[in-house]
């Protein structure tokens, strides 16, 4: 649970008031800075370390064309992950963040490399157009695993990320479930689809929407359509917030395992923050759900955790703000007049 | 000047279009990484390091009551800027730029710190609601200070900031009269003015505006109205540009800064990039002007460079994914079926 006790929330905001600064003057800075003292139950809190995990797993109704990728691009995706040369790999570096791979479920035989953190489910999902994703043991198996992984507190601040051809469909019919909204609202280009792509995938879509109710809890959403590592980053998201950490949640894909991670465990949503808003039609709809409103807007949707990443140093420097900056008694500045 | 060769740009973006991702999927840090890698010329761009320069000065016109702050309080920032504890320095901190002072005219007795660097034009300006702010020797001296610090090439990065009590009047005036727009489109609360100190400071500032010309060139618009800081900066920004430096321009009074270096030396425009959209009233006409498109959004409006420190790190990784993001050859990844 987050510190919600009345004489901190009232320090807290006297501590950002009397800094050296107009008051508000720094803006959504100092919000930002206030559920980070919130999260660690500190006025001197500190987001230094960041750890990105990305989870990777296919999924089965990819065959059926559903993205402009083909399926093998998710393991050569990992590798070039372990090879350090994505952009995730690149955005961790030039900021100084940590970053780990985890092998969710990906096609055909397990991933070998020494740096992979391989927690398989299986060989990617079944195809969700015809029939649920995974079974109820997988399920329960995907967002166990993913607990346990958000649960190690090494960092003070845990990014998300993921990569799966076909995660765009499967992350869309599980919002509209969820959400008991028509898939249609939550459908997108994903990678890149043309028109042409786009009204083939809605079709599809839609047809998959239908074999189910219009509206499903989280574990229903995720077991019928879900991805292996959206399921499971929705664990890692229960896990980090159980164990205290700042969880920076990335675009569309992570912000729906935000969702599912917010329905199967309403304390955690206090300790998710939004990274920035993604080009990916449908994501508008579950920050509007989730009352999210993110830090960056700048056209991104790639997924991988990079904008979790660039949204980092924001998190970092508000924290800074209220750990070190004086205060107009401290540093013997006068205020208004 | 920056490299517009046709055959770069088309390698330019080649190089950005065959990274392991979706075509256009970083969004504006596509457009980011190709702006920084035409102002160095290179498709290996790099932005690792940064330097902050803060231009400390007074304003005759703050003795008419233009801000919520006395002016000593310029002072008291500056000792709070050289003992690291303002939003600036924690900022620089927590996000690894370097930091300098430059005392450009504050009012009283020279500030006498090792760390400070002393470029004072005089100490504060003549009273700008009465007449010319500062003489022709003194505009052309502040300038000419700029574009020295400006020159020194010791960072990929210059951000500046400043510190004036009244300097956002200052700058509502240059703006209006640079762009030939009246000054109550330009004026804002500043540091936080209530609505009758801003009615009160809207009157003020029509007055000082009706002393002259409706439209005046950025050097003579310096001299009437603006700070020896908003001088020194337009003039940094002019010799980092002419250094081949990457600028981050801050807030608004800094793009006000930008405004009068663009004028003053159009080619110098191309080197600079726009941090944030301020809350300050104003801000959103010159970017207008500038045809501007800031990166960050966060209703922040304290000046200091703030703002500017906080989009170093998009900047940094922007320049990082061209730099070392694998290309689907190089990585062995398919591209769209």
């Amino acid at each position: 649970m987050i510190t919600q006790d009345t004489d901190f929330t009232a320090a807290l905001q006297h501590a950002i008031d009397t800094k050296t600064k107009p008051v508000g003057s720094l803006g959504r800075m100092e919000a930002l800075a206030a559920r980070i003292a919130q999260i660690q139950g500190t006025l001197k809190p500190s987001a230094e370390t960041c750890l990105l995990t990305i989870f990777a797993a296919d999924h089965g109704m990819a065959a059926a064309g559903v993205s402009s990728y083909p399926q093998d691009v998710t393991r050569q995706m990992v590798a070039n992950f372990l090879n350090g040369g994505a952009a995730a790999n690149v955005f961790a570096r030039s900021l100084g963040a940590d970053i780990r791979i985890v092998d969710s479920g990906v096609a055909g035989e397990p991933v070998d490399h020494p740096a992979l953190v391989s927690r398989r489910i299986g060989a990617g999902t079944a195809n969700a157009l015809e029939g649920p994703a995974m079974t109820g043991a997988q399920v329960d198996a995907a967002i166990a695993a993913g607990r346990a992984l958000g649960a190690e507190k090494t960092h003070a601040v845990a990014c998300f990320g993921e990569m799966g051809i076909g995660n765009t469909s499967a992350s869309s019919l599980v919002a509209a479930k969820v959400l008991g909204l028509p898939v249609e609202d939550m459908t997108g280009r994903g990678t890149g689809l043309d028109d042409a792509g786009l009204a083939r995938k809605r079709g599809l879509l839609g047809k998959a929407a239908a074999r189910t109710e219009a509206h499903l809890d989280a574990r229903t959403a995720l077991m019928e359509y879900g991805g292996f590592e959206i399921a499971m980053m929705a664990g890692a998201m229960m896990g980090a917030a159980q164990a205290g950490t700042i969880v920076i949640v990335d675009g569309f894909i992570a912000s729906v395992a935000a969702l599912c991670a917010s329905d199967l465990m309403p304390e955690a949503a206090a300790f998710f923050i939004y990274a920035h808003r993604s080009a990916e039609a449908g994501h508008a709809r579950v920050l509007e759900a989730l009352d999210a409103e993110p830090l960056l807007d700048l056209g991104m949707r790639l997924g991988e955790g990079t904008g979790a990443l660039l949204a980092w140093p924001l998190v970092k420097a508000a924290a800074a703000m209220l750990r070190e900056m004086a205060s107009f008694d401290s540093a013997g500045v006068s205020g208004p007049a």
